[in-house]
């Protein structure tokens, strides 16, 4: 049967909840169930777990690993190397002790990516928490709690340190609480920690 | 012959050393002479180099890599993306001024993840440590020491910031010094930095 | 045809230009037009993409991808897991605000890790940076500038801390401001910042 989608040869596809113009690379395994929408890229050696929802125009690089209650929407960029969890007191299911608490989905915790935020390479997600809308998490960086939209988080564990535009650039606010992005122009105002569009 | 152990199709499994119930996942490598024991599950994408040896129950998750020196035993828990060292100096073997040092195993230091720890997503480890038994490592942690057991160990480089309970709870400890696991009621002293139980 | 090189049958090789006694590991993907020297040793699950050069004698263990605009000399130690980047606002570039941006080459900015140098696992390297002749990155460091040749960088940013010797020894600088390596005793003068060779 043809697919609307492409798919590498070594590639481990299992899910035929796959969009249209959507590329999965070498070596990377897509497990049944997953959703996947439009001409979203996923690289080599990424694995993706039964109960994950990925958006349309989504970036996922390479040796991306997305697990069950993970949920990411449209237009997101997870850089190379970013390791989601689902988990947040981890133990092997067959030490007996714990044998119980896996045997349901209670240990299971969510997170969700919004719209158009990026994850930096390398980084750690606590499970848990949301990224916000156009928020950017730096490289290397470990998150434990949520990121507000337009946050730009960094370090170990992350602290909002700063604001991005829409296309990720850093905001200088001026005296009068407004920044321009260097890129579009775009202004932005921020009150109480959260970013307005002036325009 | 028949195994048995799984291995998925793709995955490389070239020691005969694994025990029962063991399941071995996509584009996994598990070299010639590695000890795996009975109920273990190593998730897509590892790589087990000769000389390692894995205990019973053991979960490793997707994307691990273990090196020669590196022991772990009976129901400890892996996080997606850790990684193991075996190098406290790394340079590439064929740098004339230190292929001396490479032609031997001096340059090797050995690292023991004992019974029933949790070692967190994406955590690193620097070689020649121990982390005890029923220890947690936290997500993204970079660890350059031994772990007590029951330790929570958190940061870069990595501090012993609590106690866990043995299926890896927070003890909060009385001022009579004494804790309760959450999950189960077990009761917990700290007596110079070392866990004790109650009952 | 035969090869002067190694490649494990599941390896995807797609450039022809790759030098003697070079070893190319399990499920590791090279791409075309990539440049790699002789006698380099590129472990398990790595992913080297079209545009990165890499010269003799090179260690990459497994599971590290080098993105375009990435160059490495000879000698080079790369540690397992490490992630390189070569974009400093990444965002999807299916997101249409930022189309235009990875139309052409903008948004991507090089790094260069210098002859004998080594990056030890899972460090992470923010784009735009050059790592210096002999220097060690510590496991797991985040580095977001330069670092200086023989400079010993750790943590989250990643600081200079201190020196290492050629073979990759801490420098412990005496009150004449001389150091000896403790495996060479090749002596070296630190001055300014710089390091020096005595003899």
């Amino acid at each position: 049967v043809s697919e609307a989608f492409y798919r590498h040869p070594t590639a481990l596809v299992e899910s035929s909840d796959i969009g249209p113009h959507t590329r999965i690379w070498a070596f990377a395994h897509v497990m049944r169930g997953v959703r996947i929408g439009r001409e979203v890229n996923v690289g080599d050696h990424c694995f993706i777990e039964t109960g994950v929802s990925i958006g349309d125009g989504v970036t996922i690089k390479n040796g991306v690993m997305l697990w069950e209650g993970v949920r990411v929407e449209n237009f997101v960029f997870i850089g190379p190397g970013v390791v989601f969890t689902n988990d947040r007191n981890p133990r092997s299911p067959r030490f007996p002790p714990v044998a119980e608490r896996y045997r349901g989905k209670r240990w299971l915790s969510l997170t969700v990516v919004e719209e158009s935020a990026s994850i930096g390479a390398n980084a750690t997600l606590l499970s848990g928490i949301t990224i916000g809308r156009f928020a950017l998490v730096s490289a290397g960086a470990v998150v434990t709690g949520d990121v507000p939209a337009h946050g730009l988080a960094m370090g170990v564990p992350a602290r909002v340190v700063g604001y991005v535009s829409d296309t990720g650039r850093r905001l200088k606010f001026s005296k009068t609480g407004e920044a321009r992005c260097p890129e579009t122009g775009r202004r932005y105002r921020l009150r109480r920690g959260k970013i307005l569009y002036v325009d």
